[in-house]
């Protein structure tokens, strides 16, 4: 078997088979594979794309390529969640907790990556002392002592895909469906955990901007889990304006917390209860989806979704007295109000663009050496479909300076959409689900 | 300007500048654009193209990116002569003495490279002390004195191809014709010639399989000769079945010979005179076609072609006797002949065939460093049309021994296409021709 053979298979549109996957996933690996190679490979692959066997084959040898973590011995059936990223994404934060307190193990391991705002690690290290770079025993004894760890990826899971990644990084080939499947899966199945929630977010704040090519990724995600023997589910959910009111590692988790006390805004709890009810069926904890809400709105209300994050942040070393005094949170010292122009209703706000303003403020990475500022960051006051008066506060922005937050303003204020008509109709918050 | 934009912008479909593609093959060249990059955007040039215009600003940073020849001492219009390869293709041999008896200066370098059966350069490398690794000093002496140069290319004309080649040649990015097209007239260009006539062959012999493709690269190279203010005319023509009779080096030079003699394989001698009319033309040496080829004609039988092609090989270092003696060539130990088993009527010699027949024999290479054997090849005694009857010799292989010989008539004999029907038509000679 020779690369160049592989490629040429690629390049016309032919598919690789596992022996052939294997063979291409262990040069890379060891280093036979020059990087010129793969790097066509990934174009090629980029333009004639992988049928759902074939992307099955990459994630199966991506994971061999690396350690994987046992979690047999956690009792239960270990469910994991993911999100393929959005603008005030904190559903984690909330989802987790009330999973957790429903007798279900949640080990959610996360990769650091780049993006508007901060990754789940980013937001929770905005708690004083919280630690997230576990070791692997740390990670078991934790989950089953508390049945709730969300810590960084361990160095030694799926080698092939850091190698991988950071050549799609410099040839343009990020956005292709079947790696990013492939990309995500490799890591989830290498965690361990016996069935998966996928969110896949979709709308322009999203990776996948064209719900099309969210359902397809949707699709394939659910197909590779079933190809190795795990169970999964997928939900489509809109991106169009930023989930909930606050975005900014901080500020999000102030908010998550307020949703697990039974306030916060109504679109993170419903995103948090369809993906917390499918995840407590797969685990086997409720017949059904509306069973399963029921037992998450019992959890919500009787604190024992909050004792459990409680738990994990005291496990992993955090100040645990944020979690009831969200106030002892960083605190940005420039608060500027937005404040609207004109009168109407509130059509859109883009959250991509929300997503950018946070990042000069410090709350997301460009670089992956860029610090995270856990102060920083945008709060949200009106939602689309709202009236607006001339004067009405928008937005406030929390910076570290008066420059910066100047600078964050213009761009907010022009993330806002009024139109003198009222919104006809807001854009769905779930789209699809797609299971098994 | 950074690399990553340039690949996401041809990944696009988009078209890139004259100062991004400067930027990209500088980069190349200094070697500051990672070969992994280069790879990634050669595939996304195999998948979405390029336009005229952009493969006529790489071709032209392609030359920049070294030493050009300057040929502008040489008296008279100096015209040169490209094939892009077939099998049995010794066409330079005959039109170059030829248009150069009728006055026009011709200066063709030529690469070696890989291919069925050896290049220009091998093929005069049969004649015993002849030289081909000129000077540049030397090919200036040769033009002015003789008027004839065949050489190979000086080592420093366009480095970025030879990059861009090797890079091509182990991502199966290979065939995609405005890379093939910027190779080929990156190196013309860069040899100095006024003009050019491009041989673009296609049929299964030939690297452009379908016409469609070869009008293509044939617009393309003219356009581009165009564009960098050169005169050009590309001539289509077919390879379906071997040009003329012999494929191998030595065989080769005698039918080349032969015609220069006034005799030897009728299509032969009509491409030389379409393709050497058309360079008289562009040389001013001729007011038409018409009108050029009565010169060609005259001074084939004047016997003052093949004084030029002896004036040349002398120049060169060369056995001139073996011009009025071919058979002073290096012959082959064993001949084989291969005899057809049916009756019927020839309808088709795989080109294609032939020449991987040829290579075990040392006909051809199959890696750089393979060594050719020149006394190897395969003579051709049917052309398609003919009536064969059980027993009436097809070839006759030239070995170094009966091994390579059963082995090479084996193939050689299922490349003839023998039913019992007359053939309607034989495939065209001249396809068609593209001018400016």
């Amino acid at each position: 078997m020779e690369a160049y053979e592989l490629i040429l298979k690629k390049r016309r549109g032919e598919s690789m088979t596992e022996e052939e996957m294997s063979f291409w996933i262990q040069g890379i690996v060891k280093g036979t594979i020059p990087d010129y190679q793969v790097a066509a490979w990934l174009m090629a692959v980029y333009f004639n794309g992988m049928t759902a066997a074939e992307t099955a084959f990459l994630t199966k040898m991506m994971v061999l390529s690396g350690q994987t973590l046992d979690l047999s011995t956690i009792p239960g059936v270990v469910v994991d969640k993911h999100s393929t990223g959005g603008v005030g994404d904190k559903t984690t934060l909330v989802v987790a907790p009330l999973v957790a307190a429903c007798g279900a193990p949640v080990v959610k391991l996360s990769g650091r990556g780049l993006g508007h705002t901060g990754g789940t690690l980013d937001k929770l290290e905005a708690i004083p002392g919280m630690r997230v770079d576990l070791s692997q025993q740390e990670i078991l004894d934790q989950a089953r002592a508390v049945g709730l760890v969300i810590a960084g990826q361990t160095a030694d899971l799926v080698p092939a895909d850091k190698l991988l990644y950071a050549l799609r990084d410099v040839t343009a080939t990020v956005d292709s469906i079947p790696l990013i499947a492939a990309s995500i899966m490799s890591k989830k199945l290498a965690a361990g955990a016996a069935a998966f929630v996928f969110d896949v977010k979709t709308g322009g704040g999203a990776f996948m901007k064209d719900p099309a090519d969210a359902r397809r990724l949707a699709q394939l995600l659910v197909d590779i889990a079933a190809k190795n023997g795990k169970k999964a589910v997928a939900v489509i959910s809109g991106m169009w304006a930023p989930l909930g009111r606050a975005v900014g590692n901080a500020l999000e988790v102030a908010e998550a917390v307020a949703v697990l006390r039974g306030g916060g805004p109504p679109d993170l709890l419903e995103l948090s209860l369809v993906l917390g009810s499918h995840m407590l069926v797969l685990a086997g904890k409720a017949q059904d989806a509306v069973g399963a809400r029921r037992l998450l709105l019992e959890a919500l209300h009787s604190g024992r979704g909050i004792e459990a994050l409680k738990r994990m942040v005291a496990a992993q070393g955090g100040e645990e007295a944020v979690i009831d005094h969200p106030e002892l949170l960083p605190r940005a010292p420039v608060r500027r109000v937005v404040e609207a122009a004109a009168a109407g209703y509130l059509h859109a706000v883009d959250a991509g663009e929300i997503g950018l303003a946070a990042v000069p403020l410090g709350a997301g990475r460009r670089r992956k050496e860029d610090r995270i500022d856990p102060s920083a960051g945008i709060e949200l006051l009106v939602k689309p479909g709202e009236e607006i008066v001339p004067g009405r506060p928008l937005a406030v922005i929390h910076a570290q300076d008066t420059f910066l937050a100047e600078e964050a303003a213009a761009r907010v204020k022009a993330a806002f959409t009024i139109r003198s008509e009222p919104l006809p109709a807001p854009e769905p918050l779930i789209v699809d689900i797609v299971a098994d």
